[in-house]
């Protein structure tokens, strides 16, 4: 399939909320998040609950921002990377809402923005969220190693980001979700859980490439092009290997996992990961330079990598998917 | 939300393709199925690595099926119960179709439908897959016991279905998807993982009430309301308490789960469970009856129980969700 084109009225971010924990307010983008948990518990007794809370809390800053109650929402797309996606499933247990459960690893942000923008724009919802979160502890214990254990990091390894981000999608807005390329499954062989970069950097090629070449747009359309959480390893075989297909982003092309984290006093090894990353440095730091009209194009673009501890240990190579959307200003648009 | 409607040139399953494990071969649908696998392992050196093959030789009967290559279907929507969907993301590696990945429970494989719905009927796909699978022994090991430790199963519990079922939806067909209900979290606090069905029974009775209550049907107006895998519990739950609430359905309702095994010759307990049953006896036996006029309108219904063993361990309830969608013969319609 070619990348979808949203014409005539089109879905727009009408609000979005951004959640994280206290490393990620103390990271590159502190003004631009709404809550900010020193406890890594957030007052639960495990992190799988705590995960749970910095969602549904994350969703309640939503609501609250947009003047919206939970019953006048359609639809929530919603996922995050613990087993059977329990963040999302009891975070949004209170709220009533129609749910769909993603799961796309740290791709998910993206694909249930791309499901409610069409879920909007063909009329099957007049208001629909997207919705994810990551924990570093309950991500740790589950993926890699329990914390108690000390396990010591590569440098290639990136760090999960304890983080929410939520995003509103209805009609009538200035922030227009414009296009979307919907990702394949890509496998390049690479094995190493501690080197997702690279794992997932094929994917967010081949996506970007996909996107720049269906719309036939020029190098410098956007101001910034975006990956969800490639790291500082993925983004840079991404950057080279885009500018081999004579597609030079120059400075034009950022990270989010490269972005949230201070690399002289933060010791994230190559930068920020998960379902939280690009959900909150999006939800907080870019739709803030949308809104202000710092950036007219963003092209946001998730990476997932499509692994599991069981399919590692049996030998499996991680196969990668990335999903993106091309956001713009309306008013520059006309 | 309401519930809602596919108007207009609606969105068709053109073809399906079931396929299953020996167990669920010698049941009570024999006849149905696409293929039928003697062997657990599929020729494989582990049950994941089976489950993949599963879903993968299931995609490759529809695509077959339906003389379809590849490169023609615009979006596969897809999931299954292994932890980060490795069964469905292995599984697809080598077709390369975007990939949007679900995580529902056994709720999965109506999600898929009704997105893949949407994705045609709005014009964002012109052929879209639904697609599921779960394994019996892949399953026991993630979220109950080694199969090797010989653990005891109560009466309540269920037998995961051996099973994938694939959907292929577009426009332009027989057997139209008219209309769908996209289900709320719900938790009566059952807390008894061996108790699945009651756990979901909540959630399939709100989904069921609402279809007719939003489009003012009659209680006769299926021929078959089918919930995806309650088993006989649930399903016993679920016809006395929709029957209380007025929603009388006598003999018109069966669930996936009670059919699947012949209670007589085959120890399943209280039944089928799985991403795969609603999707492999749906893609055989129920698509028979609508392609052939034995039957004209189905309301198929799955149910997902949203827990995890982290959260049972934890000492979390289990929530429950259910979507649904009517599926009617056009030429009855018209």
């Amino acid at each position: 399939m070619k990348t979808l084109s949203f014409d005539g009225q089109r879905p727009c971010i009408l609000q979005t909320a951004s959640s994280v924990g206290k490393k990620e307010g103390e990271g590159n983008l502190t003004p631009f998040y709404d809550n900010i948990f020193q406890d890594a518990y957030l007052g639960e007794k495990s992190w799988e609950k705590a995960e749970s809370k910095l969602l549904k809390t994350n969703l309640k800053t939503l609501l609250e921002k947009a003047n919206e109650s939970p019953e006048n929402i359609d639809i929530v797309f919603g996922g995050d990377l613990l087993n059977q996606c329990i963040s999302s499933n009891y975070g949004l247990l209170d709220f009533h809402i129609p749910f769909l459960g993603l799961y796309g690893a740290c791709s998910t942000f993206v694909e249930g923005m791309i499901l409610a923008a069409m879920a909007v724009h063909g009329n099957y919802a007049q208001k629909a969220i997207a919705l994810t979160s990551s924990h570093f502890c309950s991500s740790e214990r589950q993926f890699r190693f329990p914390l108690e254990y000390g396990g010591q990091r590569t440098p290639t390894s990136q760090w999960t980001v304890t983080g929410s981000g939520a995003a509103l999608i209805a009609k009538g807005g200035e922030i227009e979700i414009t296009h979307a390329t919907i990702g394949r499954i890509i496998d390049y062989g690479i094995s190493d859980i501690n080197n997702m970069g690279a794992a997932m950097a094929p994917a967010a090629i081949e996506t970007i490439r996909r996107h720049f070449q269906d719309r036939n747009l020029p190098n410098d359309y956007f101001d910034l092009v975006v990956t969800g959480d490639l790291g500082s390893v993925g983004k840079q075989i991404t950057q080279q290997q885009l500018k081999n297909y004579g597609l030079d982003l120059e400075d034009r092309y950022i990270d989010c996992g490269d972005k949230i984290f201070d690399k002289e006093k933060q010791d994230a090894h190559a930068g920020g990961s998960g379902c939280g990353c690009c959900a909150s440095v999006f939800s907080g730091w870019l739709y803030y330079l949308l809104r202000t009209g710092k950036c007219r194009r963003i092209l946001l673009t998730a990476t997932g990598a499509l692994m599991s501890p069981t399919s590692s240990f049996q030998g499996e190579s991680i196969p990668g998917i990335a999903h993106c959307i091309s956001i713009e200003r309306k008013t520059d648009n006309q």
